[in-house]
């Protein structure tokens, strides 16, 4: 027998397992605003001015889109920022497809290049660093965000990360004895803090899954890059993923309660405050105990390198 | 290519993947038992009176002839305690079995019916209350044990909670959202609270597998209960333990680094006291409201009751 609609009694288009609900499509996209809104409302979010980060791919084409659809209720003044990584045809792609959808939509963006801002493009310095391309590449990507998002003044940037991503992180990180990794970002909001220099974070699709952010851009019709970064493959995150195949047929809600339980341990938690001080070239925090953050020593890498530029 | 014991460089007959390690079996009885000594001296264990809680199964059969092996070094006065659960054929193999091996060894022993103290047998309870029979069994063999080691004066009893068993029960509780019991239990060492009439625990085989005890009772011929226990079919704890079979193939060390993550976790944990006040009836302790413990609720429903005995 085929789901229903859980409003109308329609024919369902999609079921949310966790749920055990169906959705026909116009159900679908009010179910999805709505999980968004109640998502950020419950964390204590208030509006303000957002920078949503937008990569080209579903979730943040879709987190775009939603936002776009509900800012007036949530009080929000919205922009849309994507960073041009220079991955090849990949970055070409999901620049094209930001800048054709960006434009049905009634919001200010920026485009940047990561090379821009680091002296070579993110494959270049892939081939300098011993260190995986998705690590690298999040880093370059987090300073630029907060550099743009604070020198233009916005309180938030609102990032894609979905259900299947932060339960994902957060598995890996026990099944790799990291806990302290439990302890970082991947919550609903994180608060701007202004004498650090860093710009507020919001994730309001922490509780939505890919499944559902993919059917959010086609009901609307929305594109988004449906191939993988070239770079990512064999990201051990992936592998991690498989798991939640075999914990979701056993309990369709085993991810969604995994993370609630992590994030609800960890309000438990005695967490030192971790020790942010500004970083002696760019001045936004570091950890690090030469306060030199991490973007900066890997500018200063590429400065002191051989490697040939693609652009030169 | 087959694995060499990395002792002596014999061929290896078990392989520790968690470690990459192989045994020959000479050497894995002595891995096996410096893991007992080292786990509990870790955890701060200095001897004592310890009674061991065998059932007949693997896990405890090894971690009796283990405790008998090791006693003198850890400062152990030993002695065993089997409780008759009258679960048809299974409650009388085990039995069998335990009585067995208990006179290679030179430690005393006590064997207890639960019936005699409960007014009925576990298969009689069972039916009559609508609780999962592992659930039961689980807070009638708690209370027994509590109240013969404390009655004969033991500080602590040893039981055979396995890796496989207590990494399940965390996922389980991640995996349903019931974080409050990552709290509780499951640790190496629960010290005793005499003032609670509160006998303490030791789980010596909490970084053990259920493979390596296996392992360790056929290289000792140790026999053991080799089926299982005719209720605890279709008990949702075993089908969490698939998940591991998933987790360890992409990751050997997955099942020990979750474990410990947890343990690590709850150490930084705010755990507010759980307040415990001595059961109104037995006077052993209860988290119960109305104080009177769910041993004494369960007897009083038996008393109440007008099920048949089997044995009258």
């Amino acid at each position: 027998m085929r789901k229903k609609c859980v409003v109308c009694g329609r024919e369902a288009s999609i079921v949310i397992e966790r749920a055990r609900v169906g959705f026909c499509k116009e159900h679908f996209l009010e179910y999805y605003e709505r999980m968004i809104k109640k998502t950020l409302k419950k964390s204590g979010f208030n509006g303000g001015k957002v920078m949503v980060a937008v990569s080209g791919g579903k979730d943040s084409m879709a987190l775009m889109y939603a936002l776009s659809n509900v800012k007036n209720e949530l009080n929000i003044d919205l922009m849309a920022l994507h960073i041009d990584l220079s991955i090849d045809n990949y970055s070409k792609e999901s620049r094209n497809i930001f800048e054709k959808e960006i434009k049905k939509l009634n919001i200010d963006y920026i485009i940047v290049e990561a090379r821009d801002y680091l002296g070579a493009s993110i494959p270049e310095v892939v081939k300098l660093v011993r260190k995986p391309a998705c690590s690298i590449c999040g880093l370059v990507k987090r300073w630029i965000m907060n550099k743009i998002a604070y020198d233009m003044n916005y309180d938030y940037i609102a990032t894609g990360h979905n259900l299947d991503d932060v339960s994902t992180y957060f598995l890996k990180a026990m099944f790799t004895y990291r806990d302290d990794d439990l302890l970082r970002g991947n919550e609903v909001i994180s608060p701007p803090r202004p004498e650090l220099k860093m710009v507020g974070r919001l994730r309001p699709q922490i509780f939505i899954t890919e499944k559902e952010n993919l059917f959010y851009c086609e009901v609307n019709e929305i594109s988004y890059i449906d191939f993988e970064c070239p770079l990512s493959k064999g990201a051990l995150l992936k592998k991690y993923k498989t798991i939640w195949e075999t914990a979701l047929k056993l309990n369709p809600m085993s991810q969604y309660n995994f993370t609630r339980s992590i994030l609800s341990i960890r309000e438990k938690m005695h967490r030192d405050d971790i020790k942010l001080k500004p970083c002696k070239i760019c001045g936004f925090p570091t950890t690090a105990s030469n306060e030199i953050c991490s973007f900066c020593k890997l500018k200063e890498k590429i400065k002191n390198s051989t490697i040939d530029r693609e652009d030169r």
